[in-house]
């Protein structure tokens, strides 16, 4: 049974509370480890890079199959069913275009002192992609992405994934052909992320590394951050879905347990102003859990994290909301946009209950990689933003230098920088 | 004497690389006291502080007197001198448009399967800023960061400084007063941090930090990053300066000796198409390093880590220069806007001889926190961005649905997802 709260509970802010700071994953200590990963990658290279896949997934590597060639991807993308084939494409067509209006512009402009200022956007030159193997190797997660680094106009786009038992996932590889990925290597957990940041043989260093990973793909990002950009370090999934009387419990019950069934670790919250349906969404889980193909997942998650919580109205349930700072908020009410515009933290909203979650995973435009552990109320969804840097420029003129320069003299000086305070100076003099 | 180079010479490449790996900060390992630190403030709040404070910064601190209260500060920045208010002044006034400029737009938009895509912008709710003491107690520093907070929104802005032996900047607290910050705090180093982080009985937690600071600070930050939102952990200071022939050498020797004086860590590069010019520029460093407050600092930083390259023409140039991915890139040539665009990778770009780095520090507009040690490949300097995130929306119609979220199911069931193939189908099948 997952928790049951009601805002009227005498012990509702203890019990609320708790449920906001409930460990949800176990942080195993594995940094040693990616330690001497990393190192011996930096050592040996491919060598490094084969000895340790042999010993990891299962297969013999050697240093001529650490990129899967054209040719292999060719045939495994033509074993996709023509309908799965359809539906990444329609995907990625929609993934683009919501990512295209991302993209910020340049500016600049002539300020009244006469000084002109501005910034103008780049791509990082090189982005490297992990995609996981086993049961989270997801296609979708592949275009979501490569398709925004693509629109940012990063040159080399490469994918690393794991292929445990030498066996490749051919969705995975047809959504690189789609996405315009340059290279994909068959590499995978801290190894490969140590290749990305440092380079080998075969494969070429990268700027910025992003997609999710195990806890050694984790543990490496962050030891590699600083030579190369990373995204976030992503947790379990979350959803919170806020509903009002007027809903089919059963919407309600799949849409909780789409991100159960994710993860034993994820999180599903319901909240809703009607007990009665809290009730009957309780039912409706239960009865999805006896036959889901992910049934024991999703149960655990549920049993273990999920929440469902009676509130007396909207404005309680938004304040509820914002303290849980979801990953996904689904608005099943019949007024969402008002609702929306009092949460402030959610990594995204799906508006109205012809919204379910799922749609945003797969097909919706936005991204699906989100943040999660209530970082939404300080970070925000991958975008075209995470595969661009913005460089400042200014010029002035010696009648902008005039007017500004003695203030910069006078903080320089304040600030004992005297150089900096001189090559001001230095400059003023001549114009007198 | 700094490095001389050529790209003519015949080991140029290898010079070169040498120079770009060059190992400019101690790493020292303070990890472990950092982390006993957080714990002992996260048990002990308060008291923690104090303790560590009269340890740390040599006097006795108690809990009444963590903050620096409003008419300490207002007695402070009636302390500074006229001339240094209004250069503050006019230094936030500028920063201030510069960064209202930033602030980016809401979208949303209906497309044509009747899909409503978007996205909404909100400031994090709480934001701390570190300003470190001692030397580098800069009030510029607190403008950089504080404006872009206020810009965004931020609601709740408030700044840790250590007081090493009880003594406060006052032009820091005047700083504090002009940029709106809400509350001051005297204490410093990972305490701060710590306290920034979870909270004390006095500080209330933020959701995002930033900030310089020493080694202590930035490993404090990478240990509560994912508890709250960091900046970028900086590292020594660069210059890189561009110069044709037609310069004079003291104005390119100030503004190189401007970074020197930093950090004996700090680096300063010329490349030149005139080899005279260069040379002209190592006697007039020598010349100034004669005279200046902080010679010992700027000579060190020369003599380590400076360099001055001679190249044939601006297209060598430009491509070193973006293998360097310099900080701050000044760009003292006749014609600097076509060089400029030759160049991909630089934290900001100051164009023309009139533009000295130094206005860029302090009443520019455009912000001095920049990338360093060559993340300029992939990060961009502090802005509005640093405390806004977004928020995703998206709402389907039942048509919109019916069009798009077979995809989803299809794909969902590829990945084998049920729960979210159900999510989708359970809405479809009402619309039979």
């Amino acid at each position: 049974m997952p928790q049951l709260l009601s805002t009227d509970d005498s012990d509702f802010n203890t019990r609320f509370a708790d449920l906001l700071t409930m460990k949800r994953e176990d942080s195993v200590d594995v940094d040693d480890t990616v330690a001497a990963i990393i190192a011996d990658v930096r050592a040996r290279g491919d060598e490094a890079l084969c000895d340790l896949t042999t010993r990891f997934d299962r297969f013999t590597l050697t240093p001529d199959r650490i990129e899967i060639t054209g040719p292999e991807i060719d045939a495994a993308a033509r074993a996709v069913p023509q309908a799965e084939r359809a539906a990444l494409e329609l995907a990625a067509q929609r993934i683009r275009a919501y990512h295209e209006r991302q993209m910020p512009k340049d500016e600049s402009w002539t300020d009244k002192s006469g000084a002109t200022l501005g910034w103008r956007w780049s791509p990082v030159s090189a982005a490297g992609l992990y995609v996981p193997g086993g049961l989270a190797s997801y296609p979708s997660s592949l275009l979501m992405n490569a398709i925004p680094a693509k629109v940012a106009g990063v040159k080399r786009l490469v994918v690393t994934a794991p292929t445990p038992d030498d066996k490749v996932n051919p969705l995975v590889l047809l959504a690189a052909r789609i996405a315009g990925v340059d290279a994909v290597y068959r590499v995978g957990g801290a190894q490969a992320i140590a290749a990305l940041a440092y380079g080998t043989e075969t494969i070429d260093p990268v700027d910025k590394i992003t997609g999710p990973g195990n806890a050694y793909v984790a543990a490496a990002k962050r030891r590699v951050f600083g030579r190369v950009g990373i995204d976030m370090i992503a947790g379990p999934s979350e959803i919170l879905v806020i509903a009002d009387a007027d809903n089919d419990p059963d919407w309600i019950a799949l849409d909780l347990l789409s991100q159960a069934e994710h993860d034993e670790s994820a999180q599903a919250i319901l909240i809703t102003t009607s007990a009665k349906l809290g009730q009957q969404v309780a039912r409706a889980v239960e009865a999805r859990l006896q036959t889901l193909a992910r049934r024991d997942i999703a149960a655990a998650s549920w049993r273990d994290y999920g929440a469902i919580i009676t509130v007396n109205d909207l404005g309680e349930a938004a304040a509820l909301a914002d303290r849980i700072a979801p990953e996904h908020l689904e608005l099943c009410v019949s007024e969402p946009d008002p609702l929306a515009a009092n949460i402030t933290h959610a990594g995204a909203i799906f508006l109205g209950k012809w919204t379910p979650e799922a749609v945003g995973d797969y097909v919706g435009g936005p991204n699906h990689v989100l943040p999660t552990a209530r970082s939404a109320r300080f970070s925000s969804g991958l975008s075209v933003m995470d595969f661009l840097k913005r460089t400042t420029m200014a010029r002035m003129t010696p009648a902008s230098l005039k007017a500004i320069g003695p203030a910069a003299e006078t903080l320089a000086n304040a600030e004992s920088l005297e150089a900096h305070g001189l090559s001001v100076r230095a400059r003023l003099d001549t114009m007198n």
